[in-house]
């Protein structure tokens, strides 16, 4: 059966999923639900993931038919079904290091930009949720740049991607959309960035080049 | 070597990770990092996790010592190092929603309810931060507790404890804290969570069972 992905082209946590597919060689379907009018909130995405985000992937697993969600579990899901090309390397630490930057981005930045958060500050005060938007992208990007130093090689965990690069080219992509002055605050994370869009498969996810990118 | 626990008694993050130690059989020297008072963001804890965050653990891999962050890179090292008991099933769509789960909790509610977050809340208004973290501590559970119909058994994916069980209960902990009647809006979750609680392994790592409880 053929995957379906259900995407919106600017949703970081999609782009991830989007870019994991393209590395390891997957086609699939793609299913645009607009986040910016509340297409995820609606039955038929509610009945298909009540957690009514996007990420979802529908794929079949010993030959039943499941919609799975929240975007690292399904990159593990991805690895362990379609090993090779491997998203984590093999040595134990490295691994761990890689799911540990992934992370650092899942839980420590992107919850702080997403439409609701910055939506339920903005009834606050005008302008609050991107000023946290911001924050958490300096925070998390400055901690990032400071850890990779450790493992990095031509992309964050050696010359192979990752987990960890899946996770910083989409943020990176956000930070950008913020005015973050990436480029001299994150000259490690930028050159890795930069490497990271030259593989095709980094390329094909991006953003600008998914069906809904003009919407 | 010994293993060491960077750890907050009431840090669910922590929790988690003490609950998988435990569950594994895996003795550990406990490290109180007092977190109302700022010292995760000390010299001496910088140096071994420039996250500035609990829980960190230190332990050996293959000769050498690390000191590893983020709480579900570290449930997956622990998986890979001591696969049993294990905490994630062996079906590949059980193991990707046993994730989910995880992620729904790590990515979906706790980034909202740490002490940062809220008191930046704070500032823009007294009381926001709280009720922030009970607004998305509803969001997540209610989430939770309509995902989880699906393969609960005893516990949350069948008869054995995974992951998603792993970061529940520190969840229901915190959710009683903030004074939600979790009892009344999540009976699944409450029935779940009282059965876990049952078990050595996840008694063992309760918040007031740890040297610093008193703190």
């Amino acid at each position: 059966m053929t995957l379906r992905l259900f995407s919106y082209f600017r949703s970081s946590a999609s782009y991830r999923v989007r870019i994991a597919l393209a590395v390891k060689g997957l086609p699939y379907e793609y299913v645009a639900v607009h986040l910016m009018k509340g297409h995820q909130k609606e039955d038929a995405h509610h009945a298909r993931n009540p957690l009514e985000q996007i990420p979802a992937l529908e794929l079949e697993i010993e030959g039943k038919t499941h919609v799975v969600a929240q975007s690292l579990a399904i990159l593990e899901l991805l690895e362990e079904l379609h090993p090779s090309p491997a998203l984590l390397p093999k040595d134990l630490f490295l691994r761990c290091r890689a799911r540990e930057l992934a992370e650092l981005v899942n839980a420590g930045i992107q919850p702080h930009q997403n439409l609701t958060t910055m939506g339920r500050l903005d009834a606050l005060e005008k302008g609050a949720g991107r000023k946290s938007a911001i924050h958490y992208n300096e925070v998390g990007l400055t901690t990032f740049e400071e850890r990779v130093k450790e493992t990095a090689g031509l992309y964050a965990i050696g010359d192979s991607p990752s987990f960890a690069d899946v996770c910083l080219v989409p943020q990176m992509y956000s930070a950008r959309r913020f005015d973050i002055d990436v480029a001299s605050r994150y000259p490690t994370l930028t050159r890795i960035d930069h490497a990271l869009n030259e593989l095709p498969g980094f390329a094909a996810a991006h953003p600008d080049r998914q069906p809904d990118a003009a919407a």
